[in-house]
């Protein structure tokens, strides 16, 4: 048994229409005017932007606006954030986006009142204040809505590190799954496979904790029943509010709780997209995660047996392990670093970075001899 | 699809020996001195008493006692911890037991800002304020750790009524499963069958919201489980740790988001309890919920073969009624109401008491003609 910390004081509206409750729940915070953060411009299409600023303008919500967050979002984008929020006067943040944005957001939201913002990322800097952080959510995959990760790429040190705080959960997130319709299938496909890895990292470090693990297997399940019916239906709005839910809790604790987690492919994913930031982050997932099942399974045998079991129906793990890569496949998702175009000459580099700050994992701790192999495996 | 709120600001610490915590915790809230609301002194006998009050000594919170919760805790109580808070100057409530002593202490803590508490209950005063609620759980059963609910009995106008605010959310909730390891077996299944009726009262009232309903399969199959491992051995203290999770994920948001919820279970068993202060909670529903089944199953016949097939293996939906019936009586609870010691006179009054305040449930809306067909069921 695992002695853990449940807390999750985020309030999450979620449903068909509630994005134009978000300046009303700004207001109530006292905040006057947000750093609104967005991606490309993609919430000016589907009407988020529009109903967004429509309710802030409504409550006398001001607002200053920061746009281009890329997928695996970078440090250079937080300065700029950083400068803007400190020159403009913000009391609050306000991503509109998915995870990079919101991971901006928490970066930003923090980084005003520190030194150095990459120096919290080192653990050389703590962070001990925030601006209130506020959530509109447009692609449910990172679970950044309702927890206190975020992850930042530094393009120049070609560092790509998690950080966390409990004070930049966000104070509001609202999750609207009739807005994920129009997105491109490849980042449905991308934000199931990172919910369904977020489950995993918790799951495999698992013995005695059958509550949890009950839980985890059920929400694999919903993501990979949900993710099936959109390939069908891509405008299925009950299994988009399904797929986003279970993305919710796939990171918002309760997949983890009772759990240590493992988080070794997250290390080695962040690795591959921090040498390569074209790869996203679900599909560079869907090539490590079954990589690293079949070179440590052995290590957690009761648990990976019962995984193959309760989700995928066999009693065996390897070919639970190609299940779970024909699923990967049949959503259109890379299952080998071929497939990423990345040269089996990188395999040293990437190992080297995804254990600079030492060996990765807890259900085998795995140095960079571990992950080449690994990511042979994957090759 | 069902809009939804969820907040559970809670926070729990869960694990042996975390108890030692409730006086840094309270501290963090600033307050100064609490009342602290006990049952009949079991608390004495296990240790938790003296780890408690050593706690708060070592913080500088000082305290002053309320002893005397019953189960089904009565109106009574609630005024004299009322005046006692009001006299003494408290600036919080520390509920140190199970859900009645919880419960207690949440009406205590809104009831100290109201004119006539018992009016909240009937909603004709609203809560608008309320001193912080702090939790040390000694019995997991009802979920009033993480939630905003509380039910109080009035002995005077036999009324049984629930009532609810965001107000009395505890601050903090300490949950050591090892504590509970000295509880009779009746308690222990008492609590089992509440959980399992928090999670029924859901998800029986679902249709497409997959997600939850896979999560409220697993919260069953886990409490099922577990408690079938303490039946064999009352030590084990994994078993005690997934029950003790899995009651609280059944009561605080999880198991009920995307779904609108029946509780019409609920309502008759508050009904048999106002008459009857010696029936369990837990018992009461262990009667009820089968015959509730049985009664209004084809209003939503998919998701009652779901649960069938899910949970208990069968494709029959009265099959599965057999099997959930068979495990109450594995555990030792009552499954008619003659095991109450009820007589057959007394239906038309329960069902009267249950339906006073309008027709119950969701799934089917009973009138008091359709309980009594449910308490002849229960017979």
């Amino acid at each position: 048994m695992v002695n853990f910390t449940f807390h999750t004081p985020t309030k999450v509206l979620f449903g068909v229409g509630r994005i134009k409750g978000i300046g009303s729940e700004i207001k109530k915070f006292q905040v006057r005017k947000v750093l609104l953060v967005a991606g490309g411009g993609s919430i000016k299409k589907n009407g988020v932007y529009d109903a967004v600023t429509e309710s802030l303008r409504e409550h006398g919500v001001e607002w200053i606006e920061l746009w281009g967050v890329v997928p695996n979002p970078v440090l250079s984008k937080v300065m700029e954030g950083i400068s803007l929020a400190k020159q403009s006067g913000v009391d609050g943040v306000l991503a509109v986006g998915g995870g990079s944005v919101i991971d901006t957001a928490k970066a930003i939201a923090s980084g005003v009142y520190l030194q150095d913002v990459w120096a919290s990322f080192l653990g050389k800097e703590k962070i001990t204040e925030a601006l209130p952080v506020f959530v509109v959510l447009t692609i449910s995959a990172t679970g950044s809505e309702s927890n206190g990760n975020f992850v930042i790429t530094n393009e120049e040190t070609k560092q790509k590190l998690g950080n966390h705080s409990p004070l930049v959960y966000p104070k509001v997130s609202i999750i609207d799954p009739s807005v994920q319709r129009t997105l491109p299938w490849n980042q449905t496909a991308n934000g199931a496979s990172d919910a369904l890895a977020h489950i995993m990292e918790s799951y495999f470090s698992g013995g005695g904790s059958e509550t949890t693990l009950y839980v985890d297997e059920a929400l694999s399940k919903a993501i990979i029943d949900a993710t099936d019916k959109l390939m069908l239906n891509e405008d299925d709005l009950e299994a988009r509010a399904n797929l986003a839910w279970a993305a919710t809790l796939a990171l918002n604790g309760v997949s983890a709780s009772q759990l240590k987690g493992d988080w070794a492919s997250h290390d080695i994913e962040h690795a591959i997209s921090a040498l390569h930031p074209d790869v996203a982050h679900g599909a560079g997932l869907a090539v490590v995660f079954p990589a690293w099942i079949t070179y440590v399974w052995k290590e957690n045998e009761p648990t990976f047996r019962r995984w193959a079991r309760n989700v995928w129906d066999t009693d065996d793990v390897l070919t639970a392990v190609e299940r779970l890569k024909s699923t990967y496949k049949r959503w259109g998702l890379p299952v080998t670093l071929r497939e990423l175009n990345l040269s089996k000459d990188e395999i040293p580099a990437i190992a080297q970075n995804a254990t600079q700050l030492g060996e990765v994992g807890t259900v085998k701790e795995l140095n960079q001899e571990d992950v080449e192999k690994i990511l042979d495996l994957a090759y």
